[in-house]
């Protein structure tokens, strides 16, 4: 299998640490399955010299092996170290913080790499650099060219699914469509069985009320929306719901569901997080290609402090290579 | 100390049997400080042998002793049992259910009982008895004469404090004000340091939208209405937020604070079942009297079946004494 990529995010954040934080953690067994880095070599070896870390990082080109022992790394940028401060991004490291995506989202469409991992950017530093995107996922969306894509939020215990995201809590209820919701829950069984080797998942669609309404009594979203949408699917998944929301993540995590379709931000991520605060992973349903990505923010105010911790990175690594894997069978 | 009361709950439901399970689980030790049982006799006597319970229902009187593996029942119904079945409340059942919630606060109020502890009972039964409340805890401040009240929901790694409750989720946002969310901080801190013992409260009060609103960009709340409540709070606890509700429990929950101010029904009660399914306890802040309550319904679909789990009654009943006994100090 062709290496995965993983992309060095925001050059004055926590990604080079968590990088080599990461290859530090790397068994021999591992190594064979490592993936390379698309980033910039001096603020990795910098950052290297500066952590301690036993991993050196290396440059690397398409096609080359990767020895035991270093981060190697595809050069896109050359950054000028004597205006990199942790912290505080500039036009010249966000210019090149988009590059990195761009060319793993072009390698990983052209066949070079089996899957994209990706480390954080600052959204405000990539509208700075002119880059008009609200985020990471939309970003890779037009890249590949995908024009429907869903966040799902995995972890060991609990994955969910959102049928919405950024959005102000008062407008979620005028943006949740049947056509929506039904949409996200045929991409949650897609990727379920295609890259999750789930045969025949289990979808829990959660309700959006207290009590998921309560027969209409708290809201009606649940008769009016969210429960056609589950009467219409019609495909290989065993779907359920609209389940009352504060008992279906225990339900999940306890193993009687595969995923969990939420209906806005926090529904979900407030049970994830607490389930998966250090580990969880981001993937981005609906591309062309396998990206997974960090559960965190940039942490500028602990990156270039040693205190960084690389759990989330090796999770959505693991994840790429499994989902990856998956595709291939 | 006087002894606690535990209200029998709906006859019909699962009430009798975890008062008899909690019986059975009493320690040598505990048996001095056991409650009491304000309900039915017949009731409480033929479960006990339905469901082989150790412990043996008995009559018992205010001022009476308890003697230990007894069940004590201050008996203020006799209902008919070729008229019982379960999961099948009746009009005579909701009356006798609603007659042990009001003897019970009579009883506390009056310093008979030292706290209360109250089973589930079903809504829908008290409406067609012709009882007008929307649940328990509602027909508890009518009782007791409180005007002011609010639901927590307390486990040994999380505690959270609602600002709205049964409301349909859309309507939230129109429902929050500085005030109620103001009333809301204080009456946690007065809790917090009189029925828990926490000298200095430290109090996390969560925002409303995806990561707070960032900065006004996904929502308005925090800005206009939440900051100005922890800003204006002036008293013995530390304060802090709006925090971003998706991680601030998980925090809560890894000791940075004591209690969540919730701004709605799921927000609270996803992470507090996630963590507290079986044990949680729902406490009445705002009370002139203890009272706690079990964090489940009637479950008529277990009710008579002996799969019904006590972990949430014993729970109710040791934090019900916890705080009568802080009260007292």
């Amino acid at each position: 299998m062709k290496p995965a990529a993983i992309t060095m995010g925001c050059p004055v954040g926590i990604g080079p640490e968590i990088i080599l934080r990461f290859f530090d953690s790397l068994s021999e067994a591992e190594v064979p399955a490592a993936p390379v880095v698309l980033g910039d070599l001096g603020v990795m070896a910098r950052s290297a010299a500066l952590l301690g870390s036993k991993s050196q990082p290396v440059a690397w080109q398409l096609g080359e092996d990767i020895t035991p022992g270093t981060v190697p790394v595809l050069e896109l940028s050359q950054l000028d170290s004597s205006t990199l401060h942790w912290g505080q991004p500039t036009k010249e490291s966000a210019t090149a913080m988009a590059e990195y995506i761009r060319r793993a989202a072009a390698g990983a469409l052209a066949g070079d790499f089996s899957a994209i991992i990706t480390c954080p950017i600052s959204k405000m530093a990539l509208c700075e650099a002119g880059i008009w995107h609200p985020g990471h996922t939309e970003m890779l969306a037009a890249l590949t060219g995908a024009s429907r894509y869903r966040m799902m939020m995995a972890g060991t215990r609990l994955r969910v699914v959102l049928v919405t995201i950024h959005e102000p809590l008062a407008e979620v209820s005028h943006l949740l469509t049947t056509e929506n919701i039904l949409g996200c829950i045929r991409m949650t069984a897609d990727a379920l069985r295609r890259d999750f080797a789930v045969e025949k998942p289990r979808i829990a669609v959660a309700g959006f009320n207290p009590h998921s309404g309560e027969q209409g009594m708290f809201g009606r979203e649940e008769i009016e929306i969210i429960e056609p949408a589950v009467r219409q699917y019609a495909g290989e998944a065993m779907v359920s719901g609209p389940w009352p929301p504060d008992t279906i993540f225990y339900k999940a995590a306890n193993g009687d569901f595969d995923a969990v379709v939420s209906m806005y931000h926090d529904q979900g991520l407030i049970p994830f997080k607490l389930l998966h605060f250090k580990d969880g992973v981001n993937v981005t349903l609906g591309l062309p290609i396998v990206r997974t990505s960090v559960d965190h923010g940039t942490a500028y105010d602990i990156a270039g402090k040693g205190l960084a911790d690389a759990a989330s990175l090796r999770s959505a690594w693991l994840l790429a290579l499994e989902i990856a894997k998956n595709r291939t069978l």
